[in-house]
């Protein structure tokens, strides 16, 4: 049980236009339980194949997740593979059926016939429900060894997993006591920021340090393993600390939630209301912070102005400036975000304009990003930026930027 | 020679950390090639359990490919495995080694005692030149199969693959053709989608077909392989044509272009502009149509309106127009499409309005959805939708169902 084998099932995977990215949390959730993880195995939607794999790796590992191919078409061979695998029966269900039955009822549809395929089980398996989609899990238990069939779509598979799958597998496990520590940070680069802190972490291997970088947005993860929870807690704290002084002002996130998040919740704290006005992102800032639940407690809207006559007309932007600066400036970032407050009526605005390419349609180069703020308190301001990468990654950073450059005034850091 | 099995090798790739992306583009390669990959393998830096492996691939597929693990460590087991996995000895190649030497002397440094490893041959394998690092390719001919040996970072691999693989593979392999087909669908649940197409496709299994579904977009691959290309695209259109047929006015694209592709080609088309109006999307839908570069030849830009407040302010939706029917209605969807036509200027608009949840706060169950659509000609509209799932998946499904109307409005659909 301490070794386990992935098998994501699907054809899809098997070309350019599809990564398995189940197997990342997957493997995330079993090392942070003392699991590791020896092989990942990506197989068509191919019976006996699978079937094969299926049993090689019940000789390699003590617990096998099988992710995908649980869906209702012929293509979905999970089941029956597991079912000749471990030589046992599928069995219909007509529990299961009723379920999927009324799920399809409650959103005033028919379940198709094809459906009922979801509801055979291996003989013996232990089903566990699945909120958010059609085909349940399954937990079969076989010879010593663990055998998890799990759906492939992520939002089904992740809190299935957490909710049923971590802690039966808890039971089985060694007792021991994981604690982490999920920092987030932005304005540095990954090579900077290791440069930094790596004099810090290398000198444990207990907590384990994981970096993972993305456009403006670079996570720490420190796991501590220890036989209590006060000893994984003091060296979090001993490796964490100095780690948190060190990243000051750049770090944004304790405890892993997205800048949105942190953004909002400071904006709750202060009973303040936020605008928006986005010309180059198009709508990226505004779908980011309305991804985060109960944002219309702070936010109230925004505009999206992607023409210059646009940003005269809804966010009253001077026509000389533009003319006189450009529509990518600082004179015009800090214009659209008065204009978004002014015609709002919102506590705090934020801006953005900028060339995202692939080519420049302004003059600027690529990359080139006007972040501003307005507030009730002194003028506007706006900052510069050059972006590297692509026209999604310029944007990715650019919106990073905006939310960022809000988070350090409502701290009034800087 | 026909089927294919990749290994990469690493015990980082089976962490969160590190994704395998050599095997996408080689996947990509050997389709092209008219070679299909039925299993790709992640396996850690352990020598048993990956000769296992290979023995394993080498009954399943004609062509093994390994990557990785052929650093100068002792972590690096490839060359190795490979050995034990065929039974035959690994050979000091004074050649490679000089050649190594070279390179470290090239770049004013001393070749260290440890990098002798990659200079270690499979016995009678084919050394393949790598200019871009120290470990060179092997090539191995074995009872009728192929082992191929590639240096893990994509910088090496890539051109050392097009370069000397290629053409090799090229000689071994029958002449042929492939041929695709790549659709897009929306409007359709997969099951229904299923169920309506299987009976075309299920007849055949030249050319293959693979669906994938996400929130609101359903992908079908048909993947023609023949000796020619006449025969293949014949196939195709077989297959291809009565898919069609059925898909209707679901099917959006014909080549794989996401739905804002498509409409932003629509509209450049006509020489029509579009403004947006958003809700509960939040910018989701500026966000997707601006991801398109180029975009700015149609989309002029729109209004976040996340507050009943800004609907009426910024749209010049009625106030009694939302007492009457609340926010989430038919009639507030149509007002704010004609009020961001009205205010931008633009051709067409189209607008979202709806209850993402996770709870409700307008008295509308969660998932109700309302789309508008106006236009030069006729009144405005609004569709009504019931979307299944959490909040990004409803806001997905939104976004994916706005697009749509104006994509069929823009068809003069339905």
């Amino acid at each position: 049980m301490q070794d386990a084998e992935i098998i994501a099932v699907g054809s899809e995977m098997l070309t350019s236009q599809r990564i398995d990215t189940n197997s990342l949390y997957i493997a995330d959730q079993l090392n942070a339980l003392g699991v590791e993880v020896r092989r990942k195995l990506i197989v068509g939607d191919d019976r006996p194949l699978l079937t094969d794999a299926i049993r090689s790796a019940l000789e390699h590992a003590g617990l096998v997740i099988l992710t995908g191919g649980l869906g209702p078409t012929e293509d979905d061979v999970t089941r029956q593979a597991v079912a000749d695998a471990l030589d046992r029966k599928l069995i219909f269900s007509q529990e299961i059926c009723d379920g999927i039955e009324e799920r399809f009822r409650r959103r005033q549809r028919k379940m198709a016939e094809i459906n009922k395929r979801q509801a055979y089980v291996v003989e013996g398996a232990e089903v566990l429900p699945n909120p958010n989609g059609t085909a349940p899990a399954q937990w079969i238990e076989h010879q010593g060894r663990v055998v998890i069939m799990l759906p492939g779509p992520p939002g089904e598979l992740k809190p299935l997993f957490a909710k049923e799958c971590v802690p039966r597998l808890m039971k089985l496990l060694p007792a021991q006591v994981i604690r982490a520590r999920f920092y987030r940070v932005t304005g540095l680069t990954e090579s900077d920021l290791d440069a930094l802190i790596a004099p810090v972490y290398t000198k444990y291997t207990n907590p384990s340090t994981t970096i993972l970088a993305s456009p403006g947005d670079i996570q720490i993860h420190l796991r501590a393993r220890c036989g209590s929870a006060e000893d994984a807690e003091r060296l979090l704290a001993e490796v964490g600390g100095p780690i948190e002084e060190l990243l000051g002002r750049h770090l944004f996130s304790l405890n892993g939630d997205p800048l949105e998040a942190i953004v909002g919740t400071l904006l709750r704290e202060r009973g303040a209301t936020l605008s928006v006005a986005e010309s180059c992102t198009g709508g990226m800032v505004g779908e980011r912070i309305t991804a985060i639940a109960g944002s219309s407690d702070y936010f109230v809207g925004g505009f999206v102005t992607y023409t210059d006559r646009l940003k005269i007309d809804l966010l009253g932007v001077d026509s000389e400036l533009i003319a006189q600066h450009s529509a990518v400036s600082k004179e015009v970032a800090r214009a659209m975000a008065e204009g978004a407050r002014n015609r709002t009526g919102s506590t705090f605005a934020i801006s953005i304009t900028g060339e995202a390419g692939p080519e420049s349609s302004t003059g600027a180069p690529v990359g080139t990003i006007f972040v501003g703020f307005a507030g009730p308190d002194g003028s506007p301001e706006a900052l510069r930026f050059a972006m590297p990468g692509d026209r999604p990654r310029i944007r990715g950073f650019a919106t990073q930027a905006a939310l960022d450059l809000l988070r350090r005034r409502l701290l009034k850091l800087d």
